[in-house]
């Protein structure tokens, strides 16, 4: 089952699997076009099939740090969609021409207010995906220090 | 209600807030004590009622860098007790002689399976508490990155 790679439906019976395969529509996008942009509301939560998109944030109009690139087999992203108040962190745009699977924030909602243990799922594996990004962004910003109290040192 | 103020139990109706109130204990530490290292198993969660709680994690066994001071108004830490692989991602010391509500890791999880709505609803509040903490992280990182930048222009 293809959902089974993306994190956030690790852990569901069979049965909720079918049921949030059954929200989710195909939609194709080019190289280079930008699907959403940071602070926009978030109405939908994706999952590469084919190709790849990178999720990453502006510093200026001219400079952009790279976050991530998300693949086929890592997954999913658009976790916006998920949490409270709907709006995206990040910027996602196509590195490829890429096929994604679409679920609409309003179909996931209306799944977990239906099932709450699939909710509760679902969250937790979110959680867990947010702490561990968490703790590499943390780490990234130890090296910064070290690297600032040494040459602060030498 | 005290329990109102820690944000993983917002949202929650009243008789899912008795039912939390009835799983804590009180503890009392004081000054300089340790209630946990990073990496240590997690437990348990925490909410301040009195005192502070430094969250800091280390650089090596000299260099400490804060993260957080835990105040009863702002309210509770431990979320490893809440997140597979239930570790704890920091360590915590008292800053001041403090009294904390604990709440047991296997009493929390008891409860959600029992009512899997409270779980999606604590889960969530934890994820958007996640989410905030992670945009704070990539903030403080985006400006480090800014000044690397204007170190090498000018």
């Amino acid at each position: 089952m293809p959902f089974s790679k993306c994190y956030l439906f690790q852990n569901l019976s069979a049965s909720q699997i079918e049921r949030i395969e059954a929200i989710s529509r195909k939609k194709k996008i080019k190289k280079g076009q930008w699907l959403y942009r940071e602070d926009d509301e978030a109405e939908q939560f994706y999952q590469v099939k084919e190709g790849a998109i990178e999720l990453l944030t502006l510093v200026d109009e001219t400079i952009e740090i790279p976050i991530a690139m998300i693949r086929p087999k890592i997954g999913c992203f658009g976790i916006g969609a998920l949490i409270p108040p709907y709006r995206h962190s990040l910027s996602a745009r196509s590195a490829r021409d890429s096929t994604l699977l679409v679920f609409k924030h309003v179909d996931l909602q209306n799944l977990m207010r239906d099932d709450p243990d699939l909710g509760c799922i679902m969250m937790t594996n979110m959680a867990e995906k947010l702490r561990d990004r968490l703790k590499e962004t943390r780490h990234e910003l130890k090296i910064h220090f070290m690297n600032l109290v040494r040459s602060a040192t030498f």
